[in-house]
């Protein structure tokens, strides 16, 4: 099965790295950019055919390694 | 309006950081996880309400500064 794990700062969190990127942007010309949050996006392949099964595995891999669940929120979605 | 790019490694391109956590996960007791690619997702918040120009943006913010194009694929997504 193919997982996507999204993994981004939560809301109230400081994002200097989206701050700088849409600054970066606007002087790149893109005057309409108001906001950027950056965040990770993990492709995970496991082996198996339960998309039940691989959606929590993928979630606690993601409380477990891929997110900092005090500052970074995280989605699951079973893509195959 | 909310756009979503997503940033990750081409098909090919080796991907260490995909590779170490793939490690770290198989240690950690996901025997399952097979592979793992890393990219980057930037969550933009872009002013107006046409979609369609806030994706062609989007399309060239990717080009210009979020992607390496040689080397990372990306896709726009516009949310809302």
């Amino acid at each position: 099965m193919k997982v996507e794990v999204r993994v981004y700062p939560k809301e109230g969190v400081l994002d200097p790295q989206g701050k700088a990127i849409a600054a970066a942007l606007g002087r790149l010309g893109h005057q309409a950019v108001r906001d950027v949050r950056a965040g990770k996006v993990f492709f995970i392949d496991v082996a198996g055919a339960d998309a039940k099964a691989a959606e929590a595995d993928a979630r606690r891999m993601a409380e477990e390694l891929l997110a900092n669940t005090v500052i970074e929120g995280f989605d699951v979605k079973v893509v195959s």
